[in-house]
């Protein structure tokens, strides 16, 4: 397979390079012009590669967007947990948590709204790159609250999967990229009030 | 302008009469075709009136949405209300307040989409019946929470605007229908996970 040639334009190389090569192009495609809008056939033509040469290596539009969702998605985890990591104790960590979640979706929807907008169809279509996402802060999450309880910082008569659930359910509309633009203009103070809330509610 | 006439068709009557009749039959117009494919020609040529006799009671279609809106999410207001007054305690009254919100959101959802549709568009739009609807149940809220605090059911130390922000906040998702639609299908185990964590962060 590595020896496969564009059918068309004058760049080559080994499989990694060329998927990375379309993906790049797609991204900056995407960028401008949007995901919604934009078919196989125009970001063909805005590569410089075949229709069918694309296809050797996504086999839709959609698996096009999957790539590109994940590596906007990967970037907010990278931040949270980052921020996560940086924290000084459990409870640090739960507002740590929240912050960062608000302002990597905040910084995506400025920065790179049609991307954002990626995310956005992806979350409403429940593509695996979403769930992958979701799966990640529950676990996250999940280690924090463990680990608050461990420590006595937290309380331990509910159920530990009872208080991971439920506090992902609070952190969720402000997470997921379909809900959080609605949320956007008072997310911030969302972040304080809800994490106060949320430890309030993990009180011993 | 009680003795203002038809330009087109043969009912007549009080303002208020033609003023509810054509409110009825756009709401039965919107319920088949729904609110944002429809024009107010549309309107006035299922109704039987003309276009220009409709804009003599109502300001644009949104004006006709704005009431069919109103009466929405009345029937929402009117069902929390009733299920809070018959809550035994505090908690359950938080309890009551979020399942009927759940409640009467899917019952919309599934019985009218196409209203459902129109309360969407208005939460999207910021209709002043969208702001209404947040405010009465907040005031709702405020008044649950601070009973509970006075009989000492809930919690003195956090500042009671606090709480009730931040209370609102969780519900949020689950009351706007705009947020509500992405959450249907697991709503009824989160308003009981949600309702259980938001009465764990009001102990005293």
């Amino acid at each position: 397979m590595s020896s496969a040639t564009p059918a068309r334009g004058t760049r080559s190389g080994p499989d990694h390079v060329i998927h990375d090569r379309i993906i790049l192009a797609a991204t900056e495609h995407f960028r401008l012009y949007g995901f919604e809008k934009t078919t196989v056939s125009d970001l063909a033509n805005a590569i410089g590669y075949s229709k069918a040469y694309i296809y050797k290596f996504f086999d839709s539009k959609q698996a096009i967007g999957e790539v590109i969702c994940v590596n906007c998605l990967e970037k907010i985890t990278e931040a949270v947990d980052r921020s996560v990591r940086a924290g000084k104790s459990s409870s640090d960590q739960i507002r740590r948590m929240f912050r960062a979640l608000v302002d990597a979706n905040a910084t995506l929807f400025s920065d790179d709204r049609k991307l954002y907008d990626i995310a956005a169809v992806a979350a409403r279509d429940r593509w695996p790159a979403v769930d992958a996402f979701e799966e990640h802060l529950r676990r996250t999450l999940a280690q924090i609250l463990k680990e608050g309880r461990e420590s006595g910082e937290f309380e331990r008569k509910t159920p530990l999967d009872e208080t991971v659930a439920a506090t992902f359910l609070v952190m969720l509309p402000y997470a997921n990229p379909l809900l959080s633009q609605h949320s956007l203009d008072h997310a911030k103070d969302a972040a304080l009030q809800l994490a106060s809330l949320i430890l309030r509610s993990l009180t011993p």
